[in-house]
């Protein structure tokens, strides 16, 4: 697929840096005066993305918007970039569909549940990096998920987004047709995580499959949903064959996400906290305190990737200077 | 399909009546002594639902939480059953998925973006419903859509959803095999619908079929995503091809929100106003004002059919004592 656009520029010291901009699969897009993100309730023509976003280097995607507003407070601590009580406001007031919160270098940008919503959101976010000039963008989703042969609150960092047929792959219909799109994720960015969860060493960290599906019930093969025409043995065997295939997760968002990362040359993990062992039940029983300790899981391993990275970035200057 | 459960069941007076309960197809929920519904942050075996939510009898969807409780107080104030300015609570205040409203016989639940997003809703709700052993429910999705070939502002109630190369159905993925489920909603309701907005008169309301995507952008022929690899010509074609298969607006929640329903015996009804003319553009360019009284127009339709069903029931429940 098509690689992100690299263009050589010259610093101040005179070395050659090569920077990695978004690159935008669309050619349309530079033909008009306006761009309306609407789900964000953001636009061109009203506001200033070079000077708002252009400082953007890490974004970080989650499912629920309070999530990701507690994300933006902790990463502002860990980096030490924030006051303590200091309050985010939502760069998204102006719409419920989104929340987006920032600090420094940092994005949090909420997504809501499943492929059609996690898709609006990351077109209007990679046309949001574009107008801002951002470069060398690292996207990590936070997410929960249901465990495979997993200890509950084990964190899963993915190898591959599979469907619901183990294969890694994501098939969307545009104009009617079938298109199928590679759901490969940064290998590097992967070990890098796992390195991170390794050095906190507070949680059961794996890599492995995750697979994405278009139905928390039916589609994962719960027993407890309004409709469920199968019975447990078809859904063990089911879960079975899966954990054979390699998948050690299930979650809702990650083949979109990792194909259009793909497709914009934006370097992407996922990191998902499983919440129960599926093998062993559907219903998520767990207090709601272990819950919200479960969450920030990923959300620690994140946070120790990009302090390792900015810090990494100061050095480096730092040695140029 | 399985239709709903009824049950005869004698009234006070000796005439037997015929109630529609929920009709859940799931034989497994028998066997389980709680039932947790995760995204509502509710439980049997912490909620009483039967006392909570028995008398429901009208249930309205959308996909933003505030419009939703902007609908509550809405329908509160035109059925007589609420205080001016009285604060209705959110009954999932524990979770941020999804939120929650009720007044008398309606609850009104917002349901977030896509396919996946209302599914995991429907399957809470529906179950819901069936523990707090509602009757002869009704639920009609109140949204917002992109319109062919309608001024903006018009209002589609959906004859039948289609998919995207328009036929009447959705594919779902059970335990990875693929499954055709209909996507028919009721006729006589569609009908009452489009007398309650006839009666109104302040907008034009069609009815018509309703394309249900997968994707805002290239799932429903855009031009401005992040990622688009075809053009203007064929996008116009694809979107004059399903307006000559009888298709009027687009959406993306009504085919699994018309394939539960049908499943669970539960009458139901999808009515959107169209936010612009796709054949004109992609962008939705009208003004914050605008787009808040286009989206009040499906909410007037829902409000004035409630209003007749209850009066209705009321005079027939009057003229039987």
């Amino acid at each position: 697929m098509a690689p992100g656009s690299s263009n050589e520029k010259k610093t101040d010291d005179g070395q050659a840096s090569k920077e990695n901009f978004i690159h935008l699969c669309n050619p349309h897009l530079e033909k008009m005066k306006e761009d309306i993100l609407y789900h964000f309730a953001l636009g061109t023509g009203t506001h200033d993305f070079p000077t708002l976003f252009g400082d953007v280097k890490f974004v970080c995607v989650g499912g629920s918007p309070s999530r990701m507003k507690a994300f933006i407070a902790y990463i502002a601590e860990e980096l030490g970039l924030g006051s303590p009580g200091c309050d985010y406001p939502n760069i998204c007031a102006g719409t419920d569909r989104y929340a987006m919160y920032k600090v420094g270098p940092v994005l949090s940008v909420s997504h809501g549940m499943g492929i059609p919503s996690i898709s609006i959101m990351l077109h209007e976010l990679i046309k949001l990096l574009y107008h801002a000039k951002c470069s060398d963008i690292t996207i990590i989703r936070i997410g929960t998920s249901g465990g495979i042969g997993l200890e509950p609150g084990s964190v899963v960092i993915t190898r591959q987004s599979v469907d619901a047929t183990f294969k890694p792959q994501l098939e969307q219909v545009v104009l009617g047709k079938t298109v199928i799109r590679s759901t490969n994720l940064d290998e590097q960015l992967a070990k890098e995580l796992m390195q991170c969860s390794r050095e906190i060493g507070q949680f059961n960290t794996v890599i492995g499959n995750t697979m994405c599906t278009l139905d928390f019930y039916e589609g994962q093969g719960r027993l407890d949903g309004a409709i469920c025409l199968y019975d447990e043995e078809e859904k063990l065997q089911y879960l079975k064959n899966a954990y054979e295939s390699g998948v050690r997760n299930i979650e809702m968002e990650s083949s979109v996400f990792a194909a259009m990362c793909n497709l914009s040359g934006v370097k992407a993990a996922v990191v998902c906290v499983t919440l129960l062992n599926r093998l062993e039940g559907d219903q998520i029983t767990s207090s709601h305190d272990v819950l919200v300790e479960y969450q920030q899981r990923p959300q620690k391993s994140c946070s120790q990737e990009i302090g390792d990275n900015i810090s990494n970035k100061e050095i480096k200057t730092r040695s140029l200077q």
